[in-house]
């Protein structure tokens, strides 16, 4: 875990997110407290979960699903090892920026830095411009603080509009990713998640839960939201390794677990499954 | 897409796959085809779906999930667009390798290439070596390509033990990822796919669907195959981005398309989906 190079301000919010400073995951905190809050970069997930369960943060913001590159079951994992809550959702689009030293113009680049994932989604962009060098970095903000810190002026990177801010870059281009449908929705988590029923627009719950066996179980386990006519907005099995026939589902319904529909499904679920974890209930994010 | 670097031989399948030589789809390939195919590696997965589509290539080799990061959904987006068929599956066990030029020994290793994912893939080797500097790579199996090229000694890559087999290069240790349950599923397409039905010990049937409204259409849906005990073995719900509240369903089912039971179960998910379309029709992978 790296410290974010800011004075410690006591009455802000201390969020951890995984990534350097102006990640993608950052834009995620803003969208879901604001400008106000304490930065925390980690290196790992895992880092992220260990700074709430241990206090160093008070919330995290962590990506659990992209709309090209499916779920992240790693933490998913994270989120039934730590017993984190998840009380928020945000989605964040993805757009690549083609960022520099604010002296250098396009004509001077000649090598561009970044995640190798990030580079690969930038390709319409380098046919265009065959002359440029890509070269693999392990951070896409990572590669716009190296630039800036050495100065480079035949280089530019590829990462977020806040890693140009953060570090004082410039954009030379904007949106340059091949495709705009690309999308990543992060989860806020906090220690105690417990969350009243309150007026909002609409309630989510995250929960995942295992069946022993797919073909009926499932279909039975669906039936304490179909019968009560609870929507899903999300569902998807992963096997368990090493125990075959063995499925850990991992489900997201509209409504408050304190609903009173919402109760009678969880206990008729808890009834079919072999084990049930209610991850988070939250407002759905826009 | 590149030439594979070997002369053409008419007699030998020819199979396209993602990555440089030695990547780990090319282990997929092997444990679906055997040693005797030619290979051509391809740059991008939409190229390893046109390689087929248009007779470059006889058969492709495609990742579809894996144990830790989730479903490949780009690789779903080609399955609906180019209308390949999928014949076969297989897992592969993601197991990382130190690997350097036969001269080297540990000892004189200063440097590690490999693509990030990779790099933090092996955290808990590179605690126990902190004399070793970490550098992004575009690719694993390309890192191993780029050492042997320029004839580094005082650096090593990550990769599979085909990288080290193809380049003739050295593996200094074996496994040291931090998480032996990394799998990835793989496909294996070819242009024309239908499978007689014919003994085989399982089959497997993959099919994406969509309805318009989760609540009770997904458990309808289900009934299809819940109500002729026909047993699921993947579900995963994908939103359809610009038209909310309409979902895209991956699932995969025990059966072939031909038997009665599994037929008349698409008949009637075909009434109950607003689409249907089936992937492909295979023997069940190992």
């Amino acid at each position: 875990m790296k410290s974010s190079g800011r004075r410690r301000r006591p009455n802000r919010m201390r969020v951890a997110f995984q990534g350097e400073l102006g990640a993608y995951s950052q834009l995620a905190v803003h969208q879901l407290l604001g400008e106000r809050v304490e930065l925390l970069p980690c290196a790992q997930f895992r880092a992220v979960f260990e700074a709430v369960a241990e206090g160093q943060a008070e919330a995290a913001v962590i990506p659990i699903e992209n709309s090209l590159h499916g779920s992240v079951h790693e933490n998913y994992d994270h989120l039934l090892e730590f017993g984190l809550a998840i009380v928020g959702e945000t989605q964040v689009r993805i757009s690549h920026n083609l960022i520099a030293h604010p002296e250098v113009r396009l004509r001077n680049v000649r090598r561009v830095f970044s995640h190798p994932v990030a580079l690969n989604q930038c390709l319409r962009f380098f046919a265009a411009h065959p002359e440029l060098e890509r070269v693999p970095f392990y951070d896409t903000a990572g590669s716009v603080k190296m630039l800036m810190e050495q100065g480079l002026r035949d280089a530019a990177a590829i990462a977020s509009s806040a890693a140009a801010e953060t570090y004082g870059a410039r954009i030379l281009r904007r949106a340059i990713e091949d495709d705009r449908a690309n999308f990543t929705r992060f989860f806020l988590l906090r220690r105690d998640g417990e969350q009243r029923l309150r007026r909002v627009k609409e309630w989510k719950t995250t929960l995942a839960f295992s069946t022993r066996n797919i073909p009926g179980a499932l279909f039975r386990a669906l039936s304490a939201f179909a019968l009560r006519d609870i929507n899903l907005s999300k569902i998807e099995s992963r096997p368990l390794r090493g125990r075959p026939w063995e499925y850990l589902f991992y489900v997201d319904f509209l409504g408050h677990v304190d609903e009173p529909r919402c109760r009678r499904a969880l206990e008729h679920l808890g009834e079919l499954a072999d084990t049930l974890k209610v991850l988070g209930c939250y407002p759905k994010g826009a």
